[in-house]
């Protein structure tokens, strides 16, 4: 019980109570979820957000942060990108029999660390554990619940001609920092995860405006990808413009030894932002304001030309089609 | 694409859509899910309920059902043992590289055949690649949300001394279900799962009376730990009458075998229902007009001596001490 993981843990039965009671409660405990019934009961009231994503990221622990502030970030992440206030997390563990205790302690250490700062409660959880050689040390699924503002309505469809593209900093550095860590790879300058959690910039940026159409944090696939979506969604034409980009010097040099593209590479504490013109520079200031947003920058704009895809003006002063990831670029990289 | 599922599958650019556009989708469409947003919006007033479970079953395709039927059963039954009226889900799933594509449609399409029985939709979703041997073949997440009617009361804590205990039926069909395919075994009487959503159940209940105290379904760790459970929750004793506890001859005969005790073999249409005195034959019968409640009995009742325990009456007329279930029966049994 106090070194590793074992079938027993996740039978349902005697270990598997003193797991959660003794191991998992402590970090976590609040109120619903120390009532141990089979759901959480709230009161809410309005308009709700649901999301869900299961994390496997390999390796669990990674400069930046693991797998625990991971799945809470992630989570809360899409449910801000819904313009919604994270509330309440679930937390589900499939855990591989012979996995370390103390590093299961750890992680669930960095959910609660993730969640105070989120400001969401985990009241819900689930723990499975299946034998050795039949998982990856750890998954764990987190699915979140929101509540939306009257009069907030974002979503990936609605792009306009004319709107401003803001994305939120740097990019790449999340699958950089895996990579390198996966590979052994050394930097002069280390490169960490971005891992965050976005939920009070996007407050601020809601309070700033109430003109933001889209937001989309660029997870896997990276920003090619995701403005492709936002371009598919609301059947309009997206221009950036490759030298508004942020990227770190560091991921830069890592991108160009091993091959990338940074405009595929994971971000796990970006988001993009569709925004009407008129109120770019207002939402801009405000990001800039919150420790998430410091390298906030006007990247492109919507068009109503070329709809349904992505052109980037190079620093060469041409433009090329930017498309969707295809293929595989870093598995398992969330 | 047409054969197996490959790592790019997971990778969030143009196969992941593909996946999800043409293999996924057109089984659970809905409104909220088509629109592809980070989160599913909906509106809601009220008491909710929200739960989770991560399932881990071997073999995913079972006499009675499969990962697909267990994966919202098991969801729907979480909340609906709060009282709640399932509503909404979320589905994720991590794949293994090189499972089969048609094989992932068969449990979409038993997904959306569970989801239709208990009416509730898939609102949101995830899918994940990981590597040959990383997992599994496929495991599933399910998370939920409901709403509590109001002066519904339903909670483990909620039993006092003189309530009835009722069960739903017979006990230990999953399980040995599981086994038999698992092990191979054959019976002269094929066992199948009892794999079901009994959410029209509860509705039912809640209707016939105000009184219920506690709902659990008796799923890993069997009728003995989910009663063990309560026992502790309340702080109450429980006896149950063990010839009063249904059990299919087949699965007796099967455990007799296995050298299992029946009491801790996993369940997952069941329900134990803990009910004032005065109410629980109206409740009874009420249960029994159901299809998934046709051999309900009263098994015991709650006493508030041996607090947190829970005995039996034996066949013999000797009483003996009921345990939660230590160590693990069947591992991967959810």
């Amino acid at each position: 019980m106090d070194d590793v993981i074992l079938l027993a843990h996740g039978s349902g039965g005697r270990l598997s109570h003193d797991l959660v009671q003794k191991k998992l409660l402590p970090s976590l405990s609040n109120i619903m979820l120390s009532k141990l019934d089979d759901s959480a009961v709230f009161d809410a009231s309005g308009r709700l957000a649901f999301t869900t994503d299961s994390y496997v990221v390999n390796p669990i622990f990674f400069p930046g942060g693991d797998i625990g502030r991971l799945a809470v970030c992630g989570t809360v992440n899409d449910l801000s990108m819904s313009g919604a206030r994270p509330l309440y997390l679930s937390l589900s563990l499939i855990i591989e029999e012979g996995f370390s205790v103390s590093e299961l302690e750890r992680i669930v250490g960095s959910v609660k660390a993730a969640a105070e700062e989120a400001e969401v409660e985990i009241i819900a959880g689930d723990t499975k554990v299946v034998h050795h050689g039949q998982a990856d040390r750890l998954f764990v699924n987190t699915s979140g619940i929101g509540i939306v503002a009257p009069g907030t309505d974002i979503s990936g469809a609605n792009a306009r001609g004319g709107d401003k593209v803001i994305l939120s900093g740097t990019i790449g550095d999340h699958g950089i920092a895996i990579v390198s860590q996966r590979e052994g790879l050394k930097f002069s300058v280390a490169v960490e995860s971005d891992c965050a959690p976005l939920s009070k910039l996007v407050a601020g940026m809601l309070e700033a405006s109430h003109n933001i159409r889209c937001l989309r944090d660029p997870t896997r696939g990276g920003l090619a990808t995701t403005l492709n979506e936002l371009a598919g969604q609301s059947d309009v034409g997206i221009v950036i413009e490759e030298e508004r980009i942020p990227v770190q010097s560091s991921v830069r040099a890592a991108c160009e030894m091993l091959g990338f593209d940074p405009l595929y590479v994971a971000n796990e504490g970006k988001l993009v932002a569709i925004v009407d013109a008129d109120d770019a520079e207002k939402v801009l200031a405000e990001m800039r304001r919150n420790v998430y947003g410091g390298d906030a920058a006007i990247i492109g704009e919507v068009t109503e030309s070329h709809r349904g895809t992505v052109l980037m003006r190079t620093k060469l002063g041409s433009s090329r089609l930017v498309d969707m990831l295809s293929g595989e670029l870093l598995p398992r990289i969330c």
